[in-house]
């Protein structure tokens, strides 16, 4: 597809109803915090919004990923492929309106909506509790691919622990 | 029309792609501050969105209301009447998404949002600077119109003019 | 709700991306035929349509009207209620986009592409082969409201059976 | 942009609302005529569409694509390229809905559409009336670029003239 082609259906994904107040919320948004707090509240934000969809029960990868992106459909945010990997789970975040909507000055903290998104849906499939779900720092194909990753937290040792 | 097309209409108008952000949005950003914050913040955010739009040059209050629903009909946010009292301007703003983007419980501070549009709107229209733009502080319509004024603030006289 | 707010819901109800193209198609097809077979082709083209859309198994009238109302709300198309008479089941259709896509003088066919949706549904569903879908004449509620039911064909006593 | 990306893009343009009843328009349509039946409907369609929309005054090539650009933009119809050759003006139409409305199988008459639209903004603009705006017959971009051409047509010598 053209870059043309490409730009021209980003910019229209994002419906026209919401995108200027998406765009005002985010310009007055960012200046009241540093990225850690903005990526607190949007990761915040995401679990609450997680509640509102049914994924389905997850019995299987497949089932888990066509459930997903069920609800992704419906919404026009994108898709979801889900790689499994050695020792963690890889959730590739396609096509999401979120460059456009926040803009991509807010591309450091604006992903964090998915991953409190994700992380609450997997929460909710009862995941162990060893296993955190957090954004890879890359962004890729010019902020039309999120990456997440599930995996079992390294757990810095304590003071008391160490010796 | 019946009650119940109505709530079908209401609900159908608030773009599905953003709904669930939208109330998870007001949600978490009520639990953050009193009304009076809220308010302002909506305030804020309504000025900033303002300024994506043009208008038109207000040349009569006809123009002017002609202007501001082309951008209201655009955005499906619904319709507003201006109407010319003795010693204010009134714009009664019906059929917004507000109620169902938002919630009726953010009823309270939503609708702050036009009100710092509307008043942005007509600053950028060169107006009297003895002027100020407030919400009225019914709801009326069960949610469905809201009223703003324009009309010139009585100061408080202030202690030391006061005799 | 006031009858601008209503005029204002119909209006943007129907997809701004097609709204040209079915008020065109409604001025060149009606050119084309009598009322007989505008409707006639409407009624088979909603029965090609209904093939697109599960509707559930009907194993009860309130899982059927769920059921339905599930396909109408995901494309906007307003809802339905369901009711039991002694001899016949109504659909009543509310809110359609129907008067606005094709517009107000196509209300004498356009309408039959509701009845071939339901026609085809209940067809599916393994419907006694004596009942027929038909929408009754009257439209309601200034366009808002389409009646179909679903009765046992009287059928003319015929030349020989008559004595 | 990835090809799933793009498919997924095409997909969602379309709008819900209307996709499976032009689907079933396609088929159903399609079974009426031949293509050339089929192109010279869709023509007259796209003529009856055109005269809803104002692209402007085209005092300039560039001033005429941005008003086409400005009527497609909201529609969510694509964008249009405006080129200048020799003989012809050649207007490149990138990223319509018509594959995904009218289905993949309809593109070798679905497009007669915007060549209706095009030929009927053209003549709306006083263009010479030895010039004729057709469809070049290659089909670009697997679905997603059309291209129109205006130019002089070619009269076929008649017997007689012929020496």
């Amino acid at each position: 597809m053209s870059t043309k082609n490409a730009e021209y259906y980003e910019i229209q994904q994002c419906s026209i109803q919401w995108k200027a107040f998406l765009k005002a919320f985010s310009v007055e948004f960012a200046s009241k915090g540093d990225v850690k707090d903005l990526r607190a509240f949007m990761h915040q934000l995401g679990r609450t919004m997680a509640s509102e969809f049914s994924i389905g029960d997850g019995s299987s990868l497949f089932a888990l990923e066509a459930g997903i992106n069920k609800v992704w459909l419906q919404l026009n945010w994108g898709w979801v492929e889900i790689i499994e990997e050695v020792d963690s789970l890889i959730l590739a975040h396609h096509a999401s309106p979120l460059k456009v909507a926040f803009g991509p000055e807010a591309l450091s903290w604006s992903p964090a909506l998915l991953e409190g998104i994700y992380a609450q849906w997997f929460d909710g499939l009862g995941m162990d509790k060893t296993l955190r779900l957090s954004q890879r720092d890359t962004i890729l194909e010019d902020g039309q691919l999120f990456v997440y990753e599930l995996k079992k937290q390294v757990e810095e040792p304590s003071y008391f622990t160490r010796r």
